[in-house]
């Protein structure tokens, strides 16, 4: 029987549409170009090595010496503007609020034939510390209230540019779908006591159906109530509020299982389009101890919201359980197994600590 | 400058982006057919007349005796099970409940061919009459805490049929969404002593700029924080829970001027794809003077939610005064004008109440 499941965190329905679901494989695009069979440099692309002065004034590189590996700089069309004053005003009794903030452009590599799931954990790991770096900056800017981190890949997601990039989006107010979230996420632990992400961790851990990767710091499934065909969550083992506060080996971790997460949607599914989405607290909650921060993959394999829209409702045409045991079949290259001896023992946090 | 503005019903933010701001013109899609260039009749057609019985077993008809202008049915692949009883049950701490609910398909038109931009007020009204008398008969199952009554019109509003039709969807929960909006608009009441459904039907009559359409019993206008290009809603003056208890008059007025929001879409764009929506009280909240139903037009004609999944964040390439301002200059056919003689005085509502 058709099943409608509740997300314990966000608290959002979905129905699991068992009698229309598809198979897995239904998902895969399998005569597309993929991100590998591109060329490695193409002249007339902005973010090309050899290209730096066609986009704006460069604000951040890695490595700060020699051929850089990741690059940031303003979105060339911003959604908000980095000058002016943050003003709140009503107009007609209608609120609003002036579009300050920043709207950057991180360059994953070099190569415009690569994307995180071919890379190295390594290069991976540098994106990650470019946006740890400006999300560091940008936080110290009082006009600015929330940051977001993430990454459009491919033209269902939302990206006009092939060469491998995410964006950082910081804004002057609280986006009210994270407000509630978070009243939620408070809710759940005032009621009942526990974290609803730790618990997932340990639920998931336990039951194994739809756990994709785990490792010392981290762990990815597909959530009970995934919203869409293969959606994922990366959750941290440590309970914490802010992506900004993680330690270069932290990170490091992150990178290795969001790798591990993206090659398996690639090569399982023929490089389909995303959006990843890195959920970090609200700058004036970086330390409270209620928030619990994550990332979220949406492949874009489904015509979404044309349904959603109209109802009102959620509705996944795929069963998380399916589609998560068809990705954990999926063979990955060789060096992906070479490179899990980096991988120290989980650690096992109890109410946000470490149980030795 | 670019701003930030609030709906001040549901809270939500929108970046209204004018850096990036496309032109209305620029969402015309020229060269696709358009509805009324496609046949009267498709022999392939399940829901063209004469092919009754490629349907599941009709529920409704209008008129009840002769050739059908309207038509109910279940869906075919349904999202949720007619039968079974309602389980709340948890598995390993997560939440769930049976997919118990109705589907239902209504089909608009005996003519393949139309759509309500091209159709008479009469036979649109024939159709929310349609709506109401199924709703009405759901609500009488206790296993349904809430329905949605949608209208998915073409491939990019999550369509697959051509033939005009609309579908019902009831659940045995509400959605989380739709709860959070209750519970914005209960605070809002709460706090400021008004309805700010109300207040927006005074503003925006007030400033005439958003304004597109307004009869005696409904008012439709760009929300100041629309969500997307040409986002739209038709609200009405009397303020009430539910679309449920519509009298024949009302019915009749909204026909006409949901008709003129989509014959101004119809006209002005080139027959976009778009997604409606009646957003009617939670079952259980039909009496509450607490909320304030509404009709949400929402055409398709931009990729959405790649930036927005990703960031969080709602992004409106287009500015809602432009687009009501293009959509306002449209060219109706002169049958239009003919008929607004039909419109009597509008009422004013204050608290509900008329003001004579």
């Amino acid at each position: 029987m058709t099943e409608i499941r509740q997300n314990m965190a966000s608290k959002e329905w979905v129905i699991i549409a068992k009698t229309r679901a598809q198979r897995p494989h239904d998902f895969t695009k399998a005569d597309r170009e993929k991100t590998e069979e591109r060329p490695e440099r193409v002249e007339s692309c902005p973010f090309c090595p050899g290209n730096e002065e066609k986009t704006t004034a460069e604000l951040f590189r890695l490595p700060a010496e020699g051929p850089w590996q990741v690059r940031v700089f303003p979105n060339m069309f911003p959604a908000v503007d980095r000058e002016g004053g943050r003003v709140h005003s009503r107009e007609g009794g209608q609120r609003r609020v002036s579009g300050v903030g920043y709207h950057e452009v991180l360059v994953e590599s070099p190569l415009h034939n690569t994307t995180p799931a071919l890379q190295d954990p390594e290069a991976i790991a540098l994106a990650l510390r470019a946006f740890q770096a400006r999300g560091r900056q940008i936080a110290g800017d009082s006009r600015i209230e929330h940051i977001t981190y993430f990454k459009n890949h491919g033209a269902a997601a939302g990206t006009s540019l092939e060469h491998p990039h995410c964006q950082i989006l910081a804004l002057p107010m609280v986006p009210n779908d994270l407000r509630r979230r978070i009243q939620e996420l408070r809710r759940s632990i005032d009621d009942d006591g526990f974290c609803p992400y730790c618990r997932m961790i340990e639920l998931e851990l336990e039951e194994d159906v739809r756990l994709l990767a785990q490792n010392q710091f981290f762990v990815a499934f597909h959530p009970y109530a995934s919203v869409s065909p293969f959606h994922t969550w990366i959750v941290p083992r440590r309970h914490g509020p802010t992506f900004l506060d993680q330690s270069p080996g932290e990170l490091a971790a992150l990178a290795r299982i969001l790798r591990e997460v993206l090659a398996r949607l690639y090569h399982g599914l023929g490089d389909p389009d995303y959006n990843y989405n890195i959920r970090s607290a609200p700058l004036r909650d970086s330390s409270s101890a209620y928030l619990h921060w994550y990332v979220s993959v949406v492949p874009r394999v489904t015509k979404m919201a044309g349904f959603e829209l109209g109802s009102g409702m959620l509705i996944n045409p795929a069963v998380p359980e399916e589609s998560a045991g068809f990705l954990r079949e999926v063979a990955l290259p060789d060096h992906f197994r070479a490179q899990d001896g980096a991988e120290g023992e989980p650690v096992v946090y109890r109410d946000g600590r470490p149980v030795h």
